[in-house]
């Protein structure tokens, strides 16, 4: 698939989540994420977005998200600008709404957001004429993320049709569980969801989503795992991450060399053992690898270059 | 007018403050910076500044003009330094002198300079050799902030001769205010201040500047009106905020079709309704635009480059 | 000496002490670094560093470095990012080794590092794959301050060989000293170090170096000075400042125009005069000059491209 024929089908203005993608959108991303790959080992495409300037607007501060978009943008050849919000008063006395406005009449065309409320991302599109890439709005949705991970999967699995994903954790409260429910789904996945109760409530009502009571249940026969951060102030019991942590011998359940992926940063001895999380079945490098090739290919694809 | 025509009689090494320039060097700013916007939009003097290194030293955290600054410094082709200092320990523990002089020494050559003391700008100018451009200093003065508002004037109004502007809040404290006295007093606008006593006390001294005593008065068949930031925490009492309130009704006293400014961010409900303040007569947002084309003048003309 | 001719006997991956590189070796940066002045002032070399992306990891924030490092790599046409983490709450949380794992990830090659354990550049190095530069590791090294101070030496004495250098001060918590002692040594010179007894302890069994009981003894007849920042917060008593202050007087001690160096930023009037700091003898500002073409050789030989 050329870049150019990418380009015919894709008509949206923002990348806000991955729900409401179609199967064939996702694989045109991941296709061009495969291109932009490439281009960028051989600094190619250096020029592609040199008419944009994009705005890094993390109001939660991000080392990993951040550096990605900075420089899948700046491999593009994107005047890039942060505005640095995160950790200083700017943040405080002005709305969300009001900075980006003024941000746009300054010249800055996209803006990658971060924001701890959930749907920020979709009021900055309504109310800007910005393009506005969701880095991750509160529980709501990473789709960049998911987009990294799908294609990391891809990769290891082939196709995603039929195939089973475990995803293990405090899913209620995971933006990226979210996000990867919906693109994975969306590829042919099937889902399965485990965790304490109050992490997975709710999930039985998704389409394709199958709640498992254990993480025995959950493992079983999955064709890949992902686990999720426990996020450490949000109060679990550490009764809860023994139940739930992914280890050596859990892993025996599931098929045959089926991988293991984590959104990072991990808490090694908590949600997953360190000997799993560093060993041949972690993809979890990988997944960071191809987050900046499938954040050059949204970039290109919003502006309308690829 | 060309940008050459433009050098010839610019012979200021910093931007400090607007007090002191020549209605003749502030039309060729203003000119030039009409040249800019179009070159930008052109991408055109993409190198005008290939030699030169702008330090962006914010010692007080702004997003709007330092995102304004470093992307005319970008258009230009500049090589951009934020040295990071508002909200990092840094700003403790060296003097301002101090750490501009080192700056000096590993290559910089410019200076976009926030600071909270008046007179740091030219503290900075006369003890480095640096060209400094004053990004705002206490309450003292924010030269390129008053050339933005006075660009947007013109292009609104045609000459500002014989037209009376009423600016109207905490003028005392109000950088942007005095600088704005200063410019649109110099292109031949009749200036009307008017606020709580504080807030406008010692301006009748000022040539060219009428204290009014009323909103309503300064109002009167003004043919412009510019608003300030109430500062929340500068302890102003309710009442002074709704008797010195911009609305539609008092609009009406205005010169038919008088535009508003702001020089943002706004406090809408405070010092001006929100109907006001995004309805059609608002510049606001034009302000913002024209910061951008003002500021890449400035540092070609400092630059010797235009 | 030619770029190429230095190129041939660097084989190291990492700049993470001064210690243990050769004479030869320190030759071969400190001669590439009078090249990359010149092309510096040449614009030359500009994308000599075009494939390489640098991380600037400061854990400690600091603008004169920081910014020392982004120009030099800047100037040798680096994709340059900074992780921002010094101040923002990223530093928490996740490991100094996690975090640069996940950096190389990304496609960053090269990291700046800045941190307050001694041994953390060491540790990077080890565990990850990216070629790290030592920006100083809590009391331990800062090679490159070590590098320009030589350079600086070198151009105000000639060669080094025989001459003695008077370091005064608290040696004991300095990373600069203590680097500058492996250099200035390695170059040939004789080290003298002074300070209340705390601040030298241990120093007699270095060899090359000599403990002097008093400033007086530790200037005589020395062929350049260096002082230390007074860490006031590390609870020295003011009659210790007078008693190892320099000042004019100490200073005839010294060999006629003996020149004086500090790492900066100076405490005026407490470990030196003012009048010495900015008087005629004083190398402070050049050796900030030294900073940035002495960065720009070590990314260029690191790189391999020099």
């Amino acid at each position: 698939m050329t870049v150019g024929a990418v380009a015919a089908g894709w008509v949206h203005r923002h990348l806000l989540d991955v729900e409401g993608l179609t199967r064939e959108e996702l694989e045109r991303i991941l296709h061009l994420a495969v291109d932009m790959r490439e281009a960028r080992a051989a600094r190619a495409h250096g020029s592609l977005l040199e008419n944009e300037i994009v705005g890094l607007a993390f109001y939660e501060a991000s080392t990993r998200t951040r550096v990605s978009f900075e420089l899948a943008a700046k491999a593009l050849g994107a005047t890039v600008v942060d505005l640095g919000i995160a950790g200083s008063s700017v943040s405080k006395g002005e709305s969300l709404v009001d900075t980006l406005r003024t941000l746009e009449r300054t010249g800055v065309t996209m803006v990658v957001l971060r924001h701890a409320s959930s749907g920020a991302a979709h009021l900055a599109a309504r109310t800007t004429g910005l393009c506005i890439i969701n880095a991750g709005d509160g529980t709501h949705a990473h789709p960049t993320q998911a987009l990294a991970d799908a294609l990391t999967l891809r990769e290891a699995l082939g196709s995603l049709s039929g195939r089973t994903v475990a995803i293990v954790g405090d899913v209620a409260h995971s933006r990226v569980a979210r996000s990867n429910i919906h693109a994975l789904g969306t590829l042919g996945a099937h889902i399965r969801v485990a965790g304490p109760r109050a992490w997975v409530a709710g999930f039985e009502a998704w389409p394709g989503v199958e709640v498992a009571r254990t993480i025995e249940d959950a493992l079983r026969k999955a064709n890949a795992v992902m686990t999720l951060r426990v996020q450490l102030e949000r109060g679990a019991r550490p009764a809860d991450h023994l139940a739930w942590r992914l280890d050596e011998e859990r892993m025996q359940l599931a098929a045959p060399g089926a991988p293991i992926l984590h959104p990072g940063p991990t808490n090694e001895g908590v949600e997953i053992t360190a000997d799993l999380a560093n060993g041949a079945r972690s993809l979890i490098g990988r997944q960071v690898e191809n987050g900046v090739p499938v954040r050059m290919a949204v970039l290109a694809l919003l502006a309308g270059v690829a």
